[in-house]
């Protein structure tokens, strides 16, 4: 096997785990193909709700064909008994010679222990492979590992002269119907939706992922220091997926009939006028949560950027123009030069309908 | 020659006129194919200033092989005689045996009298050949001569959050070079560049084409009723190109002083507390301005944004955000519903440097 099939066999592992984004939180989304001969035998990525891992799917596919075989795995395999035996012990077991991966796993409970199963057991181990694409697949597990958060990609949806909304807050629809499926096709992607009270004030919005076929729903997360929120359709709506409140010292009144509603709450710190955004982030990782997509509002967002804690942008501009009386995407941000502003850096740009979708990731 | 024959010969003629755009007015910039057995024989578009026409030069570059040859012209040849001999006389005179147009030119002085002329003197005319592409490629001349007023392409370069400023005034710079070479690029690409006095107080820009090699520079407008503006910049260029002022009720003062600094000034009637929009549009189609390229302020952006004088959009799109707090890219619009607000369709959107680039033309 040279080091072009090991990339190139990596390659697909990675694209494999990318299928369970947003479906397999606490868990990273890991992919795995089983390759004997020269040919694939088996590939699997980790299972909804993160059970089964990837390595335990594509075994079972590879059967005998296992025997031999070199393994792929876009992450280190795990080296604990949790709910299942170990994936290195798996391999092991199942005959695997050689194991080749893209990145060591930050959780302390394997962090090297895997590999090091594995060659204990006479397994050929090769590590590192398409480490930077397996980076940007997993970049939410690995934030959530590393720094304690979640990742957090912030949708904004305008006009194209940054406006979320007209003067009198009619919002729907700004941007066309292709826009709004990939927004729900992005929803799917991540492990949870995330909204400030304003916007549910606002809109009274759904949140969930629709017009997809089956998906697990991601987490409706709203932060909303008091609780001054609406009894709407995420109240009604709780049997379709979670709704998470992150609130302050909010009154006891609320906190019960959310709670009775089958919402969960979680009490965050206050920091700089509202909830902190670094607690906010801290708790929903506490939860488990490794990818959030923020749609807003704009006080919201522009509490996660000063506090430099989004790490992708989406954007969509729509071909209207709404006037400085409309509402801005963006609440203020701390006065300071143009060269202190929050910089992204441009990952793609295309035409959705009659939108343009534009994607940037932190610098 | 077939039909297929004609649009191909045709699409080429169209091309070639848009060389001349920005370079030509008050003048159609106009492009003529001269094609004898099938094969090209002569090339023209409208010259710098707008004289020669298209079709004198590509008859020269025929010469004899212009006998009994199909000139192809993107607008229908004129037919009256002003500094130079009619074109139609010309192609009479070297015997073109077809003529074949895409648009008859609404110049009350030709509309018409082009065709007619050829028609009677035995060519055989075709007309109306990709008339949708030339309507488009002309845009601004038609514009002129059918709503008295020049085109009007609006520049937005904006943060995604669609400021074009810090709180503080700080606007150098918010794209990269990539996009503001482009801007100078549709610079000249325009007869004219128009800003607001509000642009001229805050950043006292040249305004003129740079880094394109020798061009004809645009005429610099700038709006600005009360004409209390820095004689910065502007006032000291005007031997590199023209710079007009469009007034209300400005006091004497000014208006002498930058006379003498060689600028042309502009009276213009009054409405809706600023420079009337129409009349402002209006005045530059009487001094001969087919095309311009308003770079803004928000005010005057939003003013003719309103009157439902903007033409086409251009946006770009930088990857970071100021908030708020910042300079929004357009001032204030009449209140009214979302279906009521200025809409555009898409269309281009490319990745320009580090920025996005979109264009928009009027619904």
């Amino acid at each position: 096997m040279t080091a072009e099939d090991d990339r190139r066999f990596m390659a697909l592992a990675i694209q494999l785990g990318a299928r369970g984004l947003g479906r397999v939180w606490p868990n990273p989304a890991v992919g795995c193909v089983i390759v004997q001969g020269g040919r694939i035998v088996g590939r699997g990525w980790t299972q909804e709700g993160g059970r089964p891992h990837a390595e335990p799917v594509a075994l079972a596919q590879a059967g005998e064909r296992a025997r031999g075989a070199t393994a792929y795995v876009s992450l280190e395999p795990c080296s604990h008994h949790g709910k299942t035996p170990p994936c290195a012990e798996a391999l092991v077991a199942e005959g695997i010679a050689r194991v080749v991966t893209a990145l060591e796993d930050p959780d302390p409970r394997v962090s090297g222990r895997g590999h090091g199963r594995l060659r204990a057991a006479g397994v050929e181990v090769t590590t590192g492979v398409l480490a930077a694409e397996a980076e940007a697949a997993q970049a939410g597990f690995l934030s959530r590992i590393r720094l304690g958060r979640p990742m957090v990609t912030l949708k904004l949806a305008t006009s194209f002269d940054g406006r979320i909304a007209t003067a009198a807050g009619e919002s729907r629809w700004i941007t066309g119907p292709e826009a709004r499926h990939l927004v729900h096709a992005m929803r799917a992607r991540h492990d949870a939706v995330l909204v400030g009270g304003g916007t549910v004030r606002a809109d009274d919005p759904l949140l969930t992922v629709r017009g997809m076929g089956a998906v697990r729903q991601p987490v409706r997360v709203v932060a909303s220091a008091g609780l001054d929120l609406p009894l709407g359709q995420l109240a009604g709506s709780v049997a379709e997926g979670p709704v998470w409140l992150l609130h302050g010292n909010a009154p006891l009144a609320p906190q019960e009939a959310w709670r009775a509603a089958g919402a969960r709450l979680l009490p965050v710190a206050l920091g700089g006028g509202g909830l902190d955004p670094v607690a906010m982030l801290e708790t929903l990782g506490q939860q488990g949560l490794t990818r959030v997509f923020c749609e807003g509002g704009g006080q919201l967002a522009a509490a996660l950027l000063a506090a430099g804690l989004v790490d992708e942008v989406v954007g969509f501009t729509a071909g209207l123009a709404l006037g400085a009386g409309g509402l801005p995407s963006l609440g203020a941000l701390p006065a300071g030069p143009l060269a202190a502003a929050p910089r992204f850096e441009l990952v793609e740009s295309r035409a959705v309908g009659g939108d343009v979708l534009h994607r940037w990731r932190r610098v």
